[in-house]
């Protein structure tokens, strides 16, 4: 049906300008989307998950809750991504003020990194991902990981490093 | 007094239709709570925390914010879970459609399993737990665990992949 | 400009009474700030955040989305706190009944144990900080960290129990 076509947003959702979101795809309360981030179809954006500007998510994709998806991040399509995920684009996140920078160790540098989904790969609950990461096609990462090194092809990693488990 | 024995419900939180919650219970802000689920009474409810359809929570349990219960978890009666606490009830989650299903690996089952909490267990903050799960009476999940196996009456288990303390 | 100077509060933040917010900050949306607590100038405070009653949070701070902040909790000046970090304050959280406490085992204490976080220093996306804990100067806890043991100044400790790296 025609109407089914169209994507719901749930009224509590905050849907920033110059956001895509294609048709089909459901958002749930109090979703925020950043300016600039784009949508797939048929895609669930689970409640409360945060789109950061620019973000990137494929067609058929499932985010669950409490899902955290930065800059800098591109899911592609048919991937899942459970509760509770948090991505990161920042090697040394820091607060920045005159004062402390002075004092601070002057070595870390401070760039938006990214991160490649492929499509069909599972990220379990409460996982954390590293920046500069590519998770393959099919692969899964384990719930609770911490991910910091990219995961093969249809690979399982779980852990914290996250390590291969065939 | 009377009026201390209705449920208290945040005006931001959705409850949907088919839910029961039991005098006493207080429930904090945006949470959401699914068709099917039920509430003991004098529990509470933390900010943000998701109860999947059919989920069940005892008697005077108390769930801190961000915890994400899916369909399948039980919490018996005083239970704590602390904030940030993540349930799971599928081993192998993932976004399914026809093309992403046709290539990938066909040895993952998938259902919903169940996880059951029994009285007076306490889930520490940040952890994520398995599906197919038993936390056994007055047992302890560490902070930030990541538990896979059944815990042991009294047992505290802690780390990733949780590991018995005692 | 002097309009800058407010703080900016999204309309569907929470603030208690008996909250104090320093000129400069930005609070997003659906924070809730419990009564009492008090953040420096110049601060952003992430969506959906959650600052317990009583907790500090100094100048020019940055707190990412999904954080948890208890009461016990004080953050000087300039720290980073990355999306879905965790603080607790409670070394054994349970929810207390007469029935279940008659059969728990008795050594278990509890009282609001503090955490303090010094200038500068950085918590990682989706850490867990356990209480009685003291995050020195410029220190670093890395993402995913379960961090149960003082950090030292410059410090970086990473790791489920966070260990250090340098």
């Amino acid at each position: 049906m025609m109407e089914d076509m169209a994507a719901r947003i749930h009224p509590t959702a905050i849907i920033e300008d110059g956001v895509t979101i294609g048709p089909g795809t459901a958002v749930w309360d109090t979703v925020h989307i950043r300016s600039g981030a784009k949508v797939g179809r048929d895609c669930i954006i689970g409640e409360k998950t945060y789109l950061g500007p620019d973000a990137i998510v494929g067609d058929r994709c499932k985010l669950n809750a409490f899902v955290y998806v930065c800059t800098g991040v591109t899911i592609e399509e048919g991937v899942m991504v459970a509760a509770n995920v948090t991505f990161t684009n920042d090697r040394f996140p820091r607060a920045t003020t005159p004062e402390l920078d002075a004092l601070r160790p002057s070595d870390l540098e401070e760039e938006t990194l990214p991160t490649l989904v492929r499509a069909g790969a599972t990220i379990g609950a409460g996982a954390t991902l590293g920046s500069v990461f590519v998770v393959r096609r099919f692969a899964m990462v384990g719930m609770g990981s911490v991910a910091t090194r990219s995961v093969r092809d249809f690979a399982l990693v779980a852990g914290n490093p996250a390590r291969s488990l065939g």
